[in-house]
């Protein structure tokens, strides 16, 4: 395996071979080692100095299910720490088949000029493009695809991008020809200011990925399958109402942030429902169930229509459906669908955006509810990057701070996704401590808290969501090490065949012996990377704690405050001095 | 004396007898103390949890010369650190003879209601106020004056203060009924979060300030104000051409910032030179030295008449006319004196606005050296609160990242004042490590770089600058506390009597026996209560340091760089673990 180093000041490609510090990783890890050895971190995050690392995960292009997600990482433009945003689409498949470890983009070019990066088996050519500048997203896959084949996969970024908003997602092309993002820390504002509006990989002819051990792979990839299948939640939840599953559930755990994180009940909650949402979907003829990647066994994206059958969205989240539904208090799922195709099209990021709606409500720029003058401002001001689309592209923060608001439910200036912290408080230690910024996914302690999958712990009190925040920050990096979907967790937490299969497929690909010990270290160790990062960009405790509101005011109905001292928070991170080492897979 | 302390959740007043830890400290002592002690450092500056506190100097409403300068402290928007924002004007002398040592605004209204506090022998009272909502700070004044008298003191917050922009500053009338101003770090928009849109201050009847000594102050005063009519600067230079004697100045020493920090010469600098000023203000019929407050010896100051020999502005300082001359590329005082009324009327400050507009320029939002379109862009656009007016009202760091532009001139969020710091590195070391944020005040390091002013320490070489610049933030901290005016450091760096003098000043007042090396300890206190409330707000060495591209590019005509290692820089507060000790004067 090797890697591209694409450098867009001087517009030249250099092909490396892995040097031993990377060689352990992939993925999460990689890029965030990546980033943490070769990017100053008090640098411009829109600088030449910062870079755009793109990696595939260790299992990323085999026959392991699920596991074609892709890490971008590099110093987010939105929190000034490190980032890691992980995203499906056919990228990191295509990528790990050419045996590219990553891609890393550095530099800037001094011409205000506009470019794309081809990457094949021959190697990787930046070529300057006209054609592309200022196009969405979706006429970007359409004309890429109309170009250069369908199976060419596509990375690229938005009108957002462009304006190097520090919501600007990346775009990841899906098995359709939709869209998938890599949605959180403004990395599309990276690409942007590197002049990159498109990354094709094309795979013909590519070699694959190379398994030591066939065989085991093979039983180890049918056993998780297996597990992922029987489970409640990737087996059924997922698959027939995708992550819009938890509107229903997390509504009634009374954790589901409404206008703008006063309460935690939507009484129109039933109405954007994953349940109301299937019922849609079946009767437009749309698709209730389909994988952001080939191979994926979840299959909790989906294509939602319009009234004419005619194709609105699809990977339509739970996420997204929260943010400009229960918290932008919008009752109207289409008005939420054409929200999400917008935000896909310019290359924003759902949950970022929809916190800033929420703060602009707030504001009085626009009405608590008012989707169709969302939809205008979304379309007219994001899209067309008008003064006031630069403040709100430019996220919740930024916003509060433009309009003078302090209502703004973020962490390291990243916004909150869609579980009250004072409600689910193991999800609160997250958002506080991780390196991300705000952000549900490093450490989903809503298994435990909520979905009692891998134990029960109280989501409203204190006890055990220390130890559950920490084991699942741990988890998860590692996980998103690998390219498997981070979904697997629900599975892997409850059954201990589908997590010994994990360690299984690693150990057959690359011909190793780890133990479940060796994938707490790996997780350890990038988190420990990710710190390291943080403290250098100046971060510290005082950056790992929750808005002030969410200490004064009660949240109903369980009328809960944020109540752990920061003694209590700053105990998440208590492995930061322990040894660990992780062993080399490649 | 007391402390007022106005809480305006609750509209309440109380009359509070001044607390031990209190008592030593007056001006900036004062405010930074009291910052320390009761705001939570990592709370929102524009929240309920936030202060604002409003002292008069140590020496303030006596006949020391040149003391009335008012110290207003608080958690800085635009920083988010500690700020100390410090300006002429009546208010201090009249707080102070009110027997005021400072005015403790905290809290914040749950009603959206506007409120003025008016001061007076009697006490301190909360008044709602219709009438003054959305009027400019020149209209406050005449209108408060109208109706309260010539003789009341006012501070007054415009339409920037109200909207909350983090450049929005207060206004402080001067004894002519025009405007100095608390300019940095956005003070204005912590008042108008605790929608406070002016404070009157009557000081008729006031028992005025008790001197322990009157003869010992007496003869004191006359020798300090000897020592500022006879030294060349204090007695000469600032009378004669205000502070913008400096742009023939610092254009000739090469490090006049010009076109948004890209060289230290502007080839205009003549036209908007004090020199060529002086001679349009003469012929104008208008003031060439005025002082901003009674007392004031040294009399910068000016009154600035159009063609017509009408009033066009005031107070009109060297760093505003860089600011928008060099820096903006801007060739005609009259534009700039234009917008330099606009500024005040308006409630911003200059510097950080200055800054702000080559970013503007920088972005394309209109070209460099317009400076009719820039005084369209801050009167419609900042005077009218429209979304490009809050991007650019929020200061240069925020503009920058609006629109994308990674050429921001910025230390911890302020924008860098009219000095390169790549070719006055004294001043560049203040800006990197100032607990204010970029600030050439807080240790003016172009006495012994430029001016020659006690001592010479080569502007280009790294000799002697660290010591140069720490000695001069504990002067400077020291002067700020007493109400003195900074410029009095021109003479008390060259003239040792005059240096007796203060402290004579302060013992013959206070009945104390104060030396030297008290005054030092006062100084390096004031350092270290900020950099202690610094530290609780999550900043650390990391921002102590200037951005990537003055280490990058050099600066002509000297084609210096900034060269200082981390290790150099972190030297400057080297004294953060000494034990001192000040004695309590009151």
């Amino acid at each position: 395996m090797f890697i591209f180093r694409i450098n867009m000041t001087d517009l030249t490609v250099t092909k490396e071979s892995v040097p031993q510090e990377y060689a352990a990783f992939g993925g999460r890890a990689l890029t965030s080692t990546i980033v943490e050895k070769e990017v100053p971190a008090t640098c411009n995050p829109l600088g030449p100095n910062n870079k755009l690392v793109i990696a595939p995960g260790l299992l990323s292009g085999t026959s392991a299910p699920s596991s074609g997600r892709l890490s971008v990482g590099s110093k987010s433009p939105l929190t000034g720490g490190i980032k890691e945003s992980n995203a499906g689409g056919t990228a990191s498949q295509k990528l790990a088949k050419l045996g590219i470890k990553a891609l890393i983009i550095e530099g800037q070019p001094l011409e205000d000029k506009s470019y794309i990066i081809k990457v094949d088996k021959e190697g990787a050519i930046i070529t300057e493009d006209t054609a592309l500048v200022g196009l969405g997203n979706y006429e970007i896959m359409k004309s890429l695809s109309k170009d250069f084949g369908n199976h060419v996969g596509v990375l690229s970024i938005g009108p957002a991008g462009e304006a190097k908003m520090a919501t600007a997602n990346i775009s990841v092309k899906d098995p359709d020809g939709n869209i998938r993002s890599a949605g959180r820390g403004g990395l599309g504002a990276v690409m942007g200011s590197k002049k990159v509006k498109a990354i094709l990989i094309d795979d013909t002819d590519a070699p694959g990925v190379a398994i030591a051990n066939p065989e085991a792979f093979k039983e180890a990839a049918r056993i998780l399958a297996k597990g992922l299948t029987e489970h409640p939640v990737t087996g059924q939840g997922l698959p027939t109402y995708g992550t819009n599953v938890l509107v229903n559930i997390i509504n009634e755990a009374g954790a589901l942030p409404t206008r703008n994180f006063r309460s935690g009940r939507f009484n129109k909650a039933n109405q954007i429902s994953g349940e109301a949402m299937r019922d849609l979907i079946i009767d437009r003829k749309g698709k209730p169930t389909h994988g952001c990647h080939n191979g994926c066994v979840i299959r909790c994206s989906q294509v939602y229509n319009d009234r004419d059958g005619n194709y609105l969205t699809s990977g339509f989240e739970y996420e997204t459906i929260w943010g400009f539904g229960a918290n932008c208090c919008i009752d109207k799922l289409d008005d939420i669908a054409k929200i999400d195709w917008l935000c896909d099209d310019i290359g924003i990021d759902t949950i970022e955006i929809a916190v800033t709606s929420a703060i602009a409500m707030e504001a009085g720029v626009l009405e608590f509810g008012d989707g169709e003058k969302l939809i205008e401002i979304i379309r007219d001001d994001i899209g067309k990057v008008t003064p006031l689309g630069r403040i709100l592209g430019n996220g919740a923060d930024f916003t509060g701070k433009a309009f003078g608001i302090t209502r703004v439910p973020t962490v390291k200036g990243q916004g909150m996704p869609a579980y009250d912290p004072r409600a689910v408080k193991g999800v609160g230690l997250t958002y506080a401590t991780s390196t991300q910024g705000a952000d549900h996914t490093a450490g989903y302690s809503v298994t435990a808290n909520i979905l009692k999958v891998g134990g029960y712990v109280s989501p409203l009190g204190k006890e055990g969501n220390v130890e559950l925040s920490r084991n699942l920050q741990i988890a998860t990096a590692a996980v998103d090490s690998t390219g498997l979907c981070l979904f697997i967790a629900f599975c892997i937490l409850d059954n201990q065949d589908a997590f010994q299969a994990v360690i299984d497929l690693l150990n057959a690909q690359y011909g190793l012996s780890l133990t479940a010990d060796d994938v707490t270290a790996l997780g350890k160790t990038v988190l420990k990377t990710e710190r390291a990062f943080n403290k250098e960009a100046g971060f510290t405790n005082k950056h790992d704690r929750l808005p002030e509101f969410f200490l004064e005011e009660e949240c109903p109905p369980h009328n809960v405050t944020w109540d752990f001292t920061d003694e209590e928070v700053d105990e998440v991170f208590n492995f930061e001095n322990e040894d660990v080492k992780v062993e080399t897979p490649c």
